[in-house]
């Protein structure tokens, strides 16, 4: 439908100041392609709220999202005041999984403009998706403490990985990489060191690609397919990888294409079933916060794969046009490109580029 | 003592055509520093022997290496013939845990000549250590199946991380970093999202640090750590990680600084109660293994590594300062870094810039 219905969640931090500049940017589209946008905020899934409250999240959160189309997030953590582990559980990683959002979707892409660490790399060169399993793994609750305060204590937690949801993304991976002229799928393993559950991942992807004759497969062990990202990533199309193992590639991605700074993230449910969330890579990066100065392409480049993802190609398209018109013109950028712009500025002018 | 007593496992692929010239340059030391090497060389640890005793080891393996002052080893694996993780839980991660290697240490240094594949870095902006945790974390043997071939089939491995190995691969760190000018300490992290025994790691970082007060310590989630090594590889000056963080990280800095093909490795148990071994951090690369190809550089500085440990530094500071010559001269560096030599003459280059 053109009528979206989209809940929106600044959370913390440089969060705060993105978010706007993405719903900027979505107006302009919606302007352009005749789309209309219901944006309804939300001031929970923030440690301000967690300051007010003790929780992350209302109990209700479920019952005050409802009807929405798709979550546009910031980002979320102070650790000054909440320590990660708990911001992070208590709400992005808990709509991860209780939407069952079990597709996380990294583009990785060199755009003109953006100076890459990389030597002698230009657009073009590096265009590939890191897809991350987004719900298992080795994110897991799973664990505690024993022999607690002495010197023999342990600690354990466990890796999870179920056929289910490790068939489902190789699933979502290798028709990713059927759709794309290349047809090549990498798979993030470590079965030669993490003996149990990556064997079997290996397993799964060589089942799953008989069902995927034309798609040419590899896989490398993730300690040498990070130098890889660095040497050679050219070679890459579809990268598919463990929770853990698709979090450290996705920015590790970036990086080598120049900064985290423009990288968006799906966290995608395929099904349908629940809304599915568009964040920034980024985090809240509090030591920026506030100052205006955070590069807002990661947050607007988010909402276009929202719009990708229901179904506005077009705009979502344009979007991703404008950001590349503004990260062509050094005067455009902002300061964290070797650009003069703030924040606000930027996504202004990506709003005019549209 | 000036008589080493050195047993040699060339392992499998390249790793026997880079151990020999290991030990050329290692008696070429010999020579000139006035030690005396007694090298003992096993064919066990090796996908050969495997095939022919359905063993990596013999059972008397810590008969047969008794006496041995040290390991020099090339490097294991033949995934066609034995899988990976069959190999190497049967071989080098074996002598890591029975001989309680539990310091990996892996230094990552930009070397004049190697072209570094980062934009503008130049010799001297990229020299740090890695300290991996060699025994336990993610690496663990404990974990299974169930459900079994069914589409309800769950696998589960358990990360197992004590004080005990906690806290000994942090002081060893804390120490090599007091002892160096910049005296700065990077613990590498994930207690955002792996959220039991992260967080310990972080609890058990802050404890040790009130014991070097002198050493300046920041975290990073290993995520925007890839990034950072990427980014700024200058920042680093003692890297710590987990097993796995440790494993990533030592291949990703290697690769910031030209080729894993240089990059040595020791594992070390600091106490000496057991010998350490010594290993290029590159594996057997069976795809350019019989080649005579490889670069035998990384064997060659495990040796100096070696050295170094059995408290012969200034035979160590030779032998890198003659790869470092090598290495200046492009008609004297491997294909892999754009010079004509293949693996036996770049290994007498260096014996002979001794
Ligand atoms: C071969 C493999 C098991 C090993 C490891 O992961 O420890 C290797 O990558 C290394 O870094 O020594
Ligand atoms: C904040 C953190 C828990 C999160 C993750 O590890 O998933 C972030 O790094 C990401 O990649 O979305």
């Amino acid at each position: 439908s053109n009528k979206l219905n989209i809940a929106v969640i600044a959370g913390d931090g440089i969060g705060k100041e993105v978010v706007p500049e993405g719903l900027r940017v979505l107006e302009a589209a919606a302007k352009r392609y005749d789309l209309s946008f219901d944006f309804k905020e939300h001031d929970f899934a923030s440690c301000d709220y967690y300051g007010r409250t003790g929780e992350m999240l209302p109990e209700d959160w479920k019952t005050r999202l409802e009807g929405s189309d798709a979550i546009f997030f910031g980002a979320v953590g102070w650790p000054d005041v909440v320590p990660d582990h708990v911001s992070l559980w208590g709400s992005l990683l808990k709509f991860r999984r209780e939407y069952d959002q079990y597709v996380n979707l990294r583009p990785v892409r060199l755009m003109p403009g953006v100076p890459s660490p990389l030597a002698n790399r230009a657009p073009g060169d590096i265009d590939f998706y890191v897809v991350r399993e987004n719900t298992e793994g080795e994110y897991s609750s799973i664990g505690g403490k024993m022999y607690e305060g002495t010197d023999r204590e342990i600690v354990v937690q466990e890796t999870v990985i179920s056929r289910h949801g490790t068939d489902r993304i190789l699933k979502f991976a290798f028709e990713l990489a059927q759709s794309r002229p290349a047809k090549h799928l990498t798979s993030a393993t470590k079965s030669n060191g993490i003996s149990i559950t990556m064997p079997y991942w290996d397993e799964r992807v060589e089942e799953m690609a008989k069902n995927y004759g034309d798609v040419k497969v590899d896989k490398y062990h993730i300690d040498i397919l990070t130098a890889q990202f660095v040497l050679n990533p050219d070679w890459f199309d579809v990268v598919v990888g463990s929770n853990l193992f698709g979090d450290i590639l996705s920015d590790l991605g970036p990086a080598c294409t120049g900064t985290i700074g423009v990288a968006p993230s799906g966290n995608i449910d395929p099904t349908g079933r629940f809304p599915s969330l568009f964040e920034p890579v980024h985090g809240s990066a509090p030591d920026i916060a506030g100052k205006g100065i955070a590069n807002p392409v990661g947050q607007i480049w988010a909402g276009a794969m929202m719009l990708e993802h229901l179904g506005h190609k077009e705009a979502a398209d344009g979007i991703v046009q404008a950001i590349e018109t503004v990260l062509s013109e050094q005067k455009l950028r902002t300061g964290d490109l070797g650009g003069p712009l703030g924040t606000v500025d930027c996504g202004k002018a990506i709003a005019d580029a549209l």
